[in-house]
């Protein structure tokens, strides 16, 4: 894979341009895109910036982030060729740091559950997960060394644990959703997909201006790490059972204080709350597509917003209460711990391109709105990467990440 | 004005069609905008409905909200003869009630502080007040029942205030923003405009599909109010100031216990965050239209974006947190009282069409993010209107137009 920091370096010491860095993003897209199908438009025309943090980083976008200079589809046939009159935040914000936007990446239609075309770099017959399936898989494949995404349910950190890449999902609203297509306003997140926790980390404080983002020295920082089951949420599958199992084993070999965490009861109502919400929102969200557009809608989302119309306000009021609550009991539930460690998906990526795999271990977290870290770093027995997940208190991403990269250090001394 | 119950109301006995109660508000448009500039597009075309409550109800649409068979402008060169792709949200939800949208009304550049062309009704050498400038003209010079608008600091009840219509600005996100040109996601609130709080009563309950919020029996209910100076704010002008003493001596004597309430102290200093919460989140809002537009920006905008781009994280976080326990300490500070009564705006309209007036009254209730509802009444000796403001805690939106009724119906009786 393509490391942000490693490019920043030799940028920083003359030893590559940004240009010849831009380049090589656009080749390694000529030579693998054709198998994975990670993007859905590259500009090679688009213009390279000489400076900031990020000059000479290759971004893919997923699609249903607004660009002004490149098409935006929605991963939907509604929005065949539709070119947005302004960038998004998120998008704007990257040319100001530096990078360099090469492309759009595949999502699935709306950022829903129908498929995109992507394959999972690893193995070409199993899902790279979604919905931000083309901003994972790229990474993953060695074309850009950073990419976007956005979760609603667990579209960042589930693609991420399937294709083997470092993810963040951070806090509510630290990177604004102006110019994203929403699915649901009190979920959608936006959120980022490098090589390495590391990689992750100097991206998101250069793209947001937040230094204390910055990979920083943690040398002697020993955390107190809380490992949640979610049982609300079922069994994970061997292959996550067995990730979890040996990041666990390799943060205690490193000194860290590690315990079993219990999570509050409230967390598993929340966990049950997040489709009302979503749902809810999703059929205001999508009113215009649905009322007028709806022959053109793929299955899964068509079912989903016929099924949800009736949810009336009184079950989403409640839905939006438990949330609240558990919000609350969640921050207090932390105690002593610096963060909680649990699974990033229920295994590895499914063998099929006709699913993208269960966003179950990722919902919970996603309406908390804190921040979800995935480690790669385990690969089960078929060659397919595992990851494990970082949670913090909302806010603490600085913490979120060195926590993170405590464990992606910890997992690379037990290999 | 035209009232949204009334129309509802004939349609209901059959003595009007919704084809008859819109080519009403059509012709009213035609003979009285050549003069009050409420409206930047009108569709002539526009399909009516025959079902839902809302059918039959004419409504003016802010140009900062999408509109997929009508240019959005945002009041911007920059945007001239912008066509979106989809309808807001809001505008979707509204033809799903019944209403038509007939056109698109003035706003602000951006929502910002450039004045747009429109006038006083009441006087047209007087702002009508802005943001939401056309959509409180229009309703109030009786070109439409309904009209929505947003709020980022004082645009729904400010305008309201001036023009001489009730309005409300509900809990943030009771009316879901996604499609509206973002100024900053933590304050932008949609509201609507109509001729009474009952007329914005029966609307919000129909556009929400909300019962609850639907205009009740209050015979015998009788709200204890706090009435509220807002000593942060500054004085009122003599104006405002007779119109809350006003509206004090009409509850008293409709039977309603009415004290003096104090904020809590933090309320203070969430009124001067308001402003760094704002500008942070416009800088990154607006920043390709900043990045690659500059020049066409009109100058308030222009200075307000140049000004506040070294604003940094940390100044953010720390407005934030202000923010968030300023919402706690106002939600207990409420203590036995039903709603507070306050200034709506710092007198009547100004006499300019250069400045949209100050929103120094109702910059710290959107920051909080609870309803406010203006009701107007009370006339200066230039006969200028001017309102007072209803304001509850969060969620407590039926509340707030209960009480929003109750002093109505006083300040009608004391006339």
């Amino acid at each position: 894979m393509l490391s942000v920091i490693d490019i920043a370096r030799r940028i920083d010491q003359g030893a590559l341009s940004p240009h010849d860095a831009i380049r090589r993003s656009f080749d390694a897209i000529a030579s693998r895109d054709g198998d994975v199908n990670a993007f859905v438009h590259v500009d090679r025309g688009v213009a390279v910036r000489e400076s900031g943090p990020l000059r000479g980083i290759a971004v893919g976008i997923k699609d249903i982030i607004d660009t002004a200079d490149m098409p935006t589809e929605m991963g939907a046939a509604i929005y065949a060729g539709w070119r947005p009159k302004a960038d998004a935040s998120v998008v704007a914000m990257l040319r100001r740091a530096g990078a360099t936007s090469v492309g759009k990446t595949a999502t699935t239609s709306f950022a829903y559950l129908d498929p995109a075309a992507t394959r999972n770099p690893h193995n070409l017959n199993h899902t790279p997960g979604g919905s931000s399936s083309g901003s994972a898989a790229a990474v993953a494949a060695g074309m850009v060394p950073l990419s976007v995404g956005t979760q609603t349910g667990g579209s960042v950190i589930r693609p991420a644990s399937y294709c083997g890449v470092a993810a963040i999902k951070p806090s509510f609203r630290l990177i604004p959703t102006v110019g994203v297509k929403c699915f649901s306003w009190t979920l959608d997140t936006l959120g980022l997909f490098a090589a390495s926790v590391s990689d992750v980390a100097f991206a998101l404080a250069a793209l947001t201006d937040r230094s204390d983002l910055r990979p920083g020295d943690d040398a002697g920082t020993v955390p107190r790490i809380g490992v949640v089951m979610q049982d609300f949420a079922g069994e994970p599958e061997p292959d996550s059972a067995a990730a979890l199992e040996t990041a666990v084993r390799a943060i205690e070999k490193a000194g860290a204080s590690v315990r079993a965490a219990r999570l509050p009861a409230i967390l598993g109502e929340a966990f049950a709350a997040h489709a009302t919400v979503q749902d809810y929102e999703a059929v205001r969200a999508l009113s215009w597509e649905y009322d007028r557009h709806r022959d053109a809608l793929p299955p899964l989302i068509a079912r989903l917003l016929e099924a949800a119309q009736p949810l009336g306000a009184e079950a989403y009021d409640a839905a939006r209460s438990t949330a609240h609550r558990a919000r609350g009991a969640l921050h207090e539930g932390f105690g002593d711990f610096d963060a909680y460690l649990t699974f990033s998906s229920p295994g590895a990526a499914p063998e099929t391109l006709a699913s993208t795999g269960d966003s179950r271990f990722n919902r919970l977290w996603t309406l908390m709105g804190v921040p979800c870290v995935n480690i790669p770093g385990f690969t089960n027995a078929s060659g397919l990467p595992v990851g494990v997940q970082v949670v913090t208190r909302f806010g603490q991403d600085a913490r979120a990440l060195s926590v993170a990269r405590f464990v992606e250090a910890a997992l690379a001394r037990a290999r």
